[in-house]
């Protein structure tokens, strides 16, 4: 491919309505991009479109093109062989994507977890959850690297071994926000980061949104954990149903607030879901998938933290009867955060059970 | 009316498929009756109840009769004026109703909120909460006199003056559980207890799903609170659907077992419910009458606890950051008990929220 001429087509915001449309009239992409501005504007590209592909930014394009020099950079064309086929069935395909990891990982079968920035701890332990348990059934975990569900549910994938890919607001070269540096490393390590906009694009609210349907978009389906209503999240999960992919939401108390999002979604027909396995039934052309999937991944599954010292303390001190964390903290004398992880690892074994009003209890 | 015919064919298990068939053979019901075992056998009633209606138990017939003599204790037979509307619907209604109360509150518009016999300590304040707004919406509430959410649902009701409906499965002249002993008398008082078992009737497994018919069939719908898998609430609701009511439930934590049954519900196409308010919504025939019932029950209402000692200290330790309400009781003072209480209390005024986490916190 000719990657300038890709990138200047890019740099020009060219839509892949009006690729076509200039493919149609000029042939290959080498020839659109040579093209002068008035024969860019008489074959119907817009004044401003014209201009910056007739006479593109070359420092920008420089810089690009240094970036992709890094072997883990690339940039995927619409129509070529990489381009995931899920997005070449929205109705406005990104014309160029920015990818900072493995081009595999935007061709696994993917389930998109996404909800609030500002979750609550349950919240948080659901996200991380669900997450783990779909990455072990074989999905890729897809969000938006947001603080809140979407760190959650890229770190739980991450945490079983998975892949997971982020879809960004902004320039592949920057991180937002940025706290999730490490994050972000980690995810290109293994998966992917991914954005339609020029490098140094700053993260932009307009943006969100049009990022927010290539999370729903690259998935088979979209699970919302937590979110408020009027929300980003509420926006991807629509955007999900329209795409005709299937919207899975988590119910909660009714006096959480950031419930009331997910019920609104069930309200409106989103499957409600209170198990990972829930998910999986919904998708039953990838049953074979991801049974194969589920044989492969078993054995690298952590062993039962049984032999720790601090484990056989902390069942003794919880038993059967729910017990809150605070009386945990009183009674095995760890942190209320050694606790919560301790909790979390049992809990995802199938040790220990979480119940409401943040109590635990071991399963019998 | 001729109460003891009535008393015979109902001691004698006459179903009103075969009260029918037997009037339009016999005529009144003081003729069917008098009429020989022989007679009722020819005209197709089987055997052993034709002996005991023949034969009636004379002593069993006394009894009733004698517990007839007090002003509020009726019976309501098929047919006449006095029986509700919403039970002839049934495909098995009741051949007669027992009732100890006023039969006036069988003819309002009528909810029935059912659950657990175990619920949660939230699932009670749901019940409590809920019970309490629907009463003053202007709904009578219907449930089964169970211990957990059919107690939080009378006491709710009774709590701002509202009128309550429990049906027994047993003989009218018995409580269960004895632990209800009060809160039935409360019910008699102003709303009714109503059984169609014998007097005497033992509480057999057999009625209450028998029971359940009553519960939604009386009811224009069935808000289930919180109900396990495989449980009885899931049979009244279940019955609701197939008597063409509607069938209300509330969400609750995926950790939460006792929310599965709502969740099944929900998957089933139950209403999805977070507030009073959404069930009134799904009701638009009623808005007259409840808008009405509204403007009339505000002068009831409680007036705000501000003036107590305890409410101005719980207020001002509790702030707009959520608090457990363990923190409370060391910053109180008070009881876990008197907390909760007091909590309940500000939350129905609208001036405390509860959080996830049984957390609470002040409305701004």
């Amino acid at each position: 491919m000719n990657q300038r001429a890709w990138l200047t087509l890019a740099y020009g915001y060219i839509s892949v309505a009006e690729l076509l449309l200039l493919k149609e009239r000029f042939g290959a992409i080498d020839a659109i991009a040579a093209q002068s501005e008035q024969r860019l504007r008489d074959a119907g590209l817009p004044g401003n479109k014209a201009q910056k592909v007739a006479s593109p930014n070359s420092a920008a394009l420089d810089d690009a093109s240094e970036w992709l020099a890094d072997e883990r950079h690339h940039i995927v064309a619409y129509g070529s062989d990489d381009y995931p086929e899920l997005l070449t069935q929205l109705s406005g395909p990104p014309l160029l994507l920015f990818v900072n990891g493995d081009i595999d990982a935007l061709h696994l079968p993917s389930l998109a977890v996404v909800g609030s920035r500002n979750p609550t701890r349950g919240g948080i332990q659901n996200a991380v959850n669900f997450s783990r348990h779909l990455t072990r059934s074989g999905f890729a975990i897809v969000s938006g690297l947001a603080q809140g569900i979407d760190t959650a549910a890229h770190r739980g994938a991450l945490e079983v071994g998975g892949r997971t890919v982020a879809f960004l607001g902004h320039g592949i070269d920057r991180v937002y926000p940025p706290q999730n540096h490490d994050l972000a490393h980690q995810i290109a390590a293994t998966g992917a980061l991914v954005s339609e906009y020029p490098l140094g694009a700053p993260p932009d609210k307009r943006h969100f949104p049009e990022r927010n349907r290539l999370i729903s978009g690259l998935s088979l389906g979209t699970l919302v954990i937590e979110a408020a209503r009027r929300s980003g999240s509420l926006i991807t999960a629509r955007l999900a149903a329209e795409q005709g992919r299937e919207v899975f939401a988590l119910p909660g108390s009714i006096h959480n607030p950031l419930a009331r999002g997910c019920h609104e979604l069930i309200r409106q027909g989103a499957k409600l879901v209170e198990t990972a396995a829930d998910i999986a039934a919904e998708l039953p052309h990838l049953a074979i998938h991801l049974q194969q999937n589920l044989i492969e991944s078993t054995p690298n599954q952590s062993p039962l933290p049984d032999q720790d010292g601090d484990y056989a303390k902390l069942r003794e001190m919880l038993g059967h009867d729910p017990t809150s964390i605070d009386e945990l903290e009183r009674r095995c004398g760890l942190t209320i955060d050694q606790l919560s992880s301790m909790l979390l690892i049992l809990e995802l074994h199938g040790e220990v059970e979480s119940l409401s009003g943040g109590r635990y209890a071991l399963i019998a």
